[in-house]
């Protein structure tokens, strides 16, 4: 079939507006949220309904086309960007925007995969509930790419992951297929439980089309603190304390190394409070309890009393746990405006992750003295953003190389949450044992016998 | 190979004292926990290391040997028993009894497959934390019982199945490769996250052989309520106000029809408070806050005065709570002294939960006007047990299809959590889609191309 002949039948399929084959239409598909991968298209096809993304799926499993699933294209990992070729397909769901169902009582939602999370996120707010999924892309970022590439955030600890929360899903397979599992049970013990095969793989096995999410009860009182401690282990011993003392409303425990403060004092009209040489975390607690108040008060004044504290500001109002909130995500922006940098999202075993990141500083200084670690993440689950500022010229993939190593090595993860994408598979597949990726392989052949869905990305071959 | 032969190369690896071949030996693990099933085997091997698990799958898969793996044989759907043939060999995990390692700080446990769950509860629970899978059996059931059934439980409304406890497994193959993913990280997004196929899954996939489990914070206050209502909506009402009050602090919330708490009444010295002819739910909070006590007793006083609850007490001591808990625990012992019945492990959707059970009740009497219904279980998670009490000659095979086929029709599932084993498979192949029994025959076939792996259970081949 001629490329003429393929945009004929697909718009055959979704109507004319919906195929984009012309350069200018297709740019912002084909490009990743960072700006590292450029790819090209054959067409970009954007779906408004799942039986059109069925169509189009067995349009191109008969053709031999190869079909890159596309959300927000908010991932870190590029694994919504097509390859160079300009053989491939993208299929965005952006137009499949349907919440189908929000119902408080059976704590679920219901929505297509093109819906925004942060749209999403207000409507079960207007509802009384909670969707206690928190990025910091949730103005673009989908439920189909939240769900496809199982996104994490700063409420992991409490809440889990996206995984986490799905119930149900609706997929459609390589040959067009339609599983459909919108499932409303909060129980549901049958055999495999296949929506796990959908989540976390971005997009390799199957396009997942809409998702039922299970809903959380909206706390009433919440309480933040941003503390100076001593390093990453009286951090540590901090968390412990927390766990034990505040339980179930723990809500978010970050941490920030001195440098990542100071890039934002540098590149923000902003002073992070307390001393500006010591490591800080920022504490969220939430309940339904309005008692979590005096119950975090008393947290503090302990972890203070016994000198696991140095300093701290516990917020007084929501504005000021606002503005507490935004020192730490700024670190990001600040760190884009101090130059080039190589990003991590590793996760280590919680004792330990302060020998191994001073290790793996050492080792990095060795190899080019002028890098510095830019240090911060979510502590309290094991997962921290280890971003090196780079100098001209400075050994790119030997720094990547050494800190992914250093972190197998070490039985962390070299991705806690950002997901493999294109950008990591290739480590991945060489430092996870053969075993493991022989059952990644095996499924991907038992679902994409053809391997035409996102293949490069996510699963190896 | 000859048996003599299998059980002296089963000697080797394994030991003379590990290879039962005596029928009185081998008795105890050739019938399911509920008696309903009878197996025989051609051999019980109960390796003591996953060395030894690996060395006789290797040898069973290389002479065509099927393995029906099993634990604390506690599960309720025959998923550890073997067929009549006499050919298959049964591997018991219960010589595995390590608790390899408590972690508290970094909140999880290592232990291996053969660990009785009260066990490993009662040595995280010394550490300071607790491990959140209540179960009635957990006396006999086993860590690798447990994660292989995706065992659920009456505190899954707050802390999820077992599967989302699950931080990593060790699982050896058909083949007797060893999956050795015994990772100690919250936060792991790296592609297809595989322990996902073996938990549920009742050992068709892999043996499960070690798991890390994550702890959660040991709550210091709980609070327990025995609650008349209406009826199954009132009780419904009453969950969506204890949702949006009690929040995360809801542990439990488990509902009694009148006829399950008049048999524990005639069964044993209990009566049960309240009125007899009323519905009845329990009502357990938890937290960290001690304020959890007062936020309770307000909850129940506000559920009274808008009628929603008739009358209620609510437990002085830890004493009155667990007398309350063995009112709801003594339920199935008291339905088995009242005579045969069928039991049904079913979820429903919440608002659909009071009709869908009606029309169930109403043509059950048509089909057999001497059936009596037995309804209680987990609403807070939409999990009933729904057990029939039969008559003489009442038509068994008919009951269950009937209640499994309305089930599904609402959109049920017909094993909320107990799984399906040997006992729910061909119900689960006759109601689900082509398309979901599809993908679980594909997903077998991938990880056991010869099919040796407790054949005829879990997943269809």
């Amino acid at each position: 079939m001629e490329r003429s002949e393929f945009l004929t039948a697909a718009r055959a399929i979704c109507g004319p507006a919906a195929v984009l084959s012309e350069p200018a239409d297709m740019a912002r598909f084909l490009t990743d949220w960072r700006g590292m991968f450029h790819g090209a298209a054959l067409a970009v096809l954007r779906p408004a309904s799942t039986a059109e993304v069925s169509g189009l799926m067995r349009l191109c499993h008969d053709q031999g086309i190869a079909v890159v699933p596309q959300g927000g294209n908010t991932g870190l990992a590029a694994g919504a960007t097509p390859d160079e070729s300009g053989h491939q397909v993208v299929l965005s769901l952006e137009r499949m925007t349907a919440v189908r169902e929000v119902d408080p009582r059976a704590m679920l939602v219901i929505a297509e995969a093109g819906v925004v999370l942060q749209h999403l996120r207000e409507v079960v707010d207007d509802a009384g509930r909670l969707l206690p999924i928190a990025i910091a892309s949730e103005g673009s970022a989908t439920v189909g790419g939240v769900v496809s590439t199982n996104a994490g955030g700063s409420n992991v600890l409490r809440y889990g992951m996206t995984r986490d929360l799905v119930l149900g899903l609706e997929v459609v397979l390589p040959d067009g297929a339609i599983l459909d599992g919108l499932r409303r049970l909060r129980k549901d013990n049958a055999g495999l439980d296949w929506k796990h095969l959908f989540i976390g793989t971005e997009g390799a096995l199957g396009v997942v089309t809409a998702a039922v999410l299970r809903l959380v009860p909206r706390p009433s009182t919440r309480a933040v603190a941003f503390l100076r401690v001593a390093g990453l282990s009286a951090a540590t011993d901090l968390l412990d304390m927390a766990n034990t003392r505040l339980g179930e409303t723990l809500t978010a425990f970050e941490v920030m190394a001195p440098f990542a403060l100071k890039l934002v004092g540098t590149h923000f009209p902003v002073r992070p409070p307390g001393d500006p040489e010591s490591w800080a975390v920022l504490i969220e607690v939430a309940s339904s309890l309005p008692g979590v108040s005096d119950a975090f008060m008393e947290f503090v004044e302990a972890a203070l009393a016994e000198g696991l504290v140095s300093d701290g500001t516990l917020a007084a109002s929501e504005a000021q746990s606002n503005e507490l909130w935004s020192i730490r995500e700024r670190i990001t922006e600040a760190e884009a405006r101090a130059g080039a940098s190589l990003k991590h999202d590793i996760s280590l075993p919680v004792d330990a992750m302060a020998r191994s990141l001073r290790e793996i500083e050492t080792a990095l200084l060795a190899l080019d003295p002028r890098l510095r670690v830019n240090l911060f993440g979510h502590l309290g689950d094991g997962n921290l953003h280890l971003n090196v500022l780079l100098a001209p010229e400075s050994p790119r993939a030997d720094i990547t190389t050494l800190i992914h190593d250093r972190v197998a090595r070490a039985g962390g993860s070299i991705s806690a949450e950002h997901g493999l994408g294109q950008y990591r598979l290739a480590d991945y597949v060489r430092l996870a044992p053969d075993a493991e990726t022989d059952i990644a392989r095996r499924v991907k052949r038992a679902l994409d016998p053809d391997g035409g869905l996102n293949p490069g990305k996510a699963l190896p071959m």
